[in-house]
């Protein structure tokens, strides 16, 4: 199996667009029908109702986008019966030629931090959640990513560290300067220095960063300080960013990032002219419609064209 | 049900010490029998070893110690069938009396953040794994441990939110200095201010730092700095920290900190003198064995006797 990089940068041009999809299932915002008994539903019934609702959403995605991200928390919230439904979701999505980031943003030390990565990273049945990549979190410093990153490459799989988060607290301490400049940007040094290790065929690595889409500027100096690395963009839509804030995040290929959309996509049928064009029954066209608008937008107001 | 600060300090004080038995069970160092596979076994035999394995740390410590930290990320890399049995473990844990805490390292934003927390959090059987405390990761910033405290203080549960942490490499981004002091003393304020927001009748908050043995002047600078902060100090033994480094962290009831043993007591069977007295087959009695010395350790040598 080629390197998770590689296999990013193929499916990104197969598709033509870096649109990576958020599988956040929330019991209280399903489309009626799915859960009847609404979030006080049995941990059974909500496994049962998060597995149909991603397999849906999967369906109509999977021929237009090249990965998608399904959140943890939301599976882990519902007890084991939600983690064998996470599991069962990946298996499908990539089944269906999907990538799959499992958010989780883990992070430990030593051999700790190893059994984390053998238990989520590894396609093609090495671990029994399977995922292509997986996003962590640097505070453990460098010794505690180092062990997800062998086992990565062991596994041909990828990682997202933690770099410049998207909700409005994350400057606390991502932006406290050292040496003039802010954290965020020492934690980019480390990350590029191990993108730059593992870079495949395509010029960037395995190891990628998680770069919000409401701070533009800051997308644009870490595009430049960062050349070997992946974005992923979280903070599109729902969270404020736009096509153009995001256009900073690629390079002149169209390549060096994808950009998530979690509940803009996956709830549209509950959002303004989704609600008003399909309604809940026909969730599954609002999905297709936004994520197609999603795509004609990066495009249009983005310039973002990946070939 | 009272608040976990209550909660641990009535537990510290009934047992006239401040030991956390860690419970990562590893396939590779479980005595001989109970699992007679190997780490290469079946899911469910691994699950049902480390239950069979937890219990039986659990059956020796719950009379001599307040509390046990199960490490998720080793019941997580068997995959489903092992978190089913970190959950029987926390259970029977609680039933036996005592507290415990999940370390799980979560962190994520808003309504994410919230979605962990309602999972892991909330003994007497208000979530799937019902912990009585989470250990944390800060990096993403205040606004995502506020939906951590808000659960836990719903639930009469706690928090350890990483501070500084043990590892050799942990100081690659802990340390450097921001305004002259290094970041984790910045992340250390915010944990205080929460601490101070959650204080129960002992003094101390819900909301304490995972601050490791390692460093011990840093551990008595931090115990300055956060007066109303419990800490959970990690690194004692195995990672060479000794009763005399851990004594800072103490106030002068001796209360204040838990120390965590993982390795040090639950595979004492396999370590110097406990493998000549006990071997693998009197495995418990090693586990014993450690546990009271090291309490002995910490009264002597630290003189740390809560009271």
């Amino acid at each position: 199996m080629p390197p998770f990089t590689d296999r990013l940068e193929t499916a990104v041009r197969r598709c033509g667009n870096p649109v990576l999809v958020g599988l956040d299932p929330r019991a209280e915002m399903l489309p009626e029908g799915i859960l009847p008994g609404g979030k006080d539903s049995r941990p059974d019934e909500l496994a049962a109702a998060y597995n149909q609702f991603c397999r849906g959403v999967i369906d109509v995605v999977a021929p237009l986008v090249p990965a998608v991200k399904p959140q943890a928390a939301f599976f882990e919230q519902i007890g084991p019966q939600g983690m064998t439904a996470l599991a069962e979701i990946i298996q499908y999505a990539q089944k269906k030629g999907l990538l799959v980031i499992l958010d989780g943003k883990r992070n430990d030390i030593g051999s700790t931090a190893e059994a984390y990565a053998r238990g989520l990273l590894g396609p093609g049945g090495r671990s029994p959640w399977g995922a292509d990549a997986l996003t962590v979190s640097p505070y453990l410093g460098g010794d505690s990513l180092r062990p997800f990153v062998d086992v990565a490459m062991d596994r041909s799989a990828g990682l997202f560290v933690l770099v410049k988060t998207s909700n409005p607290g994350g400057g606390m301490f991502q932006d406290l300067l050292s040496d003039g400049r802010p954290l965020y940007r020492h934690v980019a040094d480390y990350v590029e220095k191990l993108a730059a290790e593992t870079t495949g065929a395509c010029g960037y690595g395995s190891v990628g960063a998680v770069v919000g889409a409401t701070y533009p500027e800051q997308l644009a100096e870490l595009r430049a300080q960062m050349p070997h690395t992946w974005f992923l963009v979280p903070g599109f839509g729902s969270q404020g960013g736009t096509a153009s804030d995001v256009a900073a995040a690629f390079d002149q290929r169209g390549l060096g990032a994808v950009i998530n959309n979690s509940r803009g996509i996956i709830f549209a049928h509950a959002r303004g002219q989704y609600a008003q064009r399909f309604g809940p029954e026909r969730w599954q066209e609002a999905v297709e419609a936004a994520t197609v608008d999603m795509i004609e937008q990066l495009r249009t107001e983005g310039g973002i064209n990946p070939v």
